[in-house]
């Protein structure tokens, strides 16, 4: 199966309307995304570990490009909740995120995403999320 | 890699705790655990679908399983956070909880559980849950 | 202010859906509801602890008692995301379940819960929940 | 009570850890901690509402001052778990939030945090959070 939106439009779209994440889509599926970013000096605690709010944020991108995926169209999507566990910690380096959806309903939409450290083949948090998706007739707004 | 408690034994272990609650083990690896538990009319909702507590105390089961199985002995793991997303009902009959441990610390373990009802290989819940792992001088009173 | 149901409306209803859970509405305003459950030997783990899973049915029912008299009227309202956390440990004894709504809106609820056992003014776990609100035009057949 | 450390300490302790974070202690009690951030245009998605990562951060933030001020140290305790709910949107403006401590354990410190944007009374979101304490051996090294 193949996504209606590439991975480059859904990038481009992000660039867009996040031009300060730098977040990188590699992988882009109806139902998963993987998305990397590099850990510098801005994502660290000091101790250099990266910050939990980097953490979410990535996560929270994740989800929401695995959700355009799936729409096959940009759609005003928002988070509804997010939960995150943070269990191993992790260095400056490219960080992954892979997130795959869990059901993608009319109104809600529900996943989760496994986070990856530079260093380590383990995971190092885990985000289970839910989008509040617009009604369709609002959707067809999309480019 | 075997688990040092076998399936039967942590079975037996449960029923021996929680005599009210039939849950089925059905797999257990160092780092997962299967369980089923049969839906019957004292699970289910009027309208005929299976009740959340019912749901939740089947993924906290199953997570509790797979920590056994990984310590390889009995402890007195205690539940500390469970985050759990409805997304699909489900009906009586067969209900599967698939859990994975993403991380068995000294004092903490984290992993997350799909469950599944009887009439669909689509996933109807996801939970997210903390244990928290008594000191190893007290989990040395494990059978 | 008033709520449209009485608190004993709601408790009748839920003696109606809910034949099996004995807890008992002690308070109910547009923005809040007090339940409390005698927990006795059913509800409790080995040790004398009450367990996770009475304490996950009690924020859920407070939460939804909360939502019916903030609506004034009987809704299908499901749980779709519960969050909770143990942080003490109870006895047998009286529960106390004291829900506030956080937000009522047309498609979603939420709201956070806390818990009490008979021996502490200390609160012994925490909830957060979100309901799905069905359509203004389904929930007119509220009796 | 008091607290050991005054909001002024805490402060100057954090801006000496998250140099880029601009959030000011206004209020700071041995179970409670109220934080003020000027969410301006880095803090904004596009439409103007403030962005889920800022508030995420703030609510850490604020959970975090609330149990340095109630142990009367620093200490490098690190979120295990946060749990928040998006349900108001926030334009740009003064935030705020108010952290309240549950339970300030040993090993683990729980609490919950609401978050109010700056033209409403009615908050915008709530997190639910789970600190993780370090051996009190090592919070010795505090200042």
């Amino acid at each position: 199966m193949t996504t209606l939106l590439t991975a480059a439009q859904v990038q481009s779209y992000l660039a867009d309307i996040f031009p300060q994440f730098n977040a990188r889509i590699t992988a882009l599926t109806p139902n998963s995304a993987i998305l990397e970013l590099l850990a510098d000096d801005a994502h660290l605690r000091p101790g250099g570990t990266v910050s939990g709010p980097t953490l979410m944020a990535l996560a929270d991108a994740a989800m929401y490009v695995a959700i355009l995926g799936n729409l096959g169209q940009v759609a005003l999507a928002v988070t509804t909740n997010l939960n995150i566990s943070f269990y191993r910690k992790a260095g400056p380096g490219l960080l992954r995120a892979e997130a795959r959806l869990l059901k993608m309903g009319k109104r809600l939409a529900v996943g989760d995403v496994l986070l990856f450290g530079a260093d380590s083949t383990e995971s190092i948090a885990h985000a289970s999320l839910t989008y509040s998706i617009p009604d369709t007739s609002q959707a067809d707004t999309a480019p």
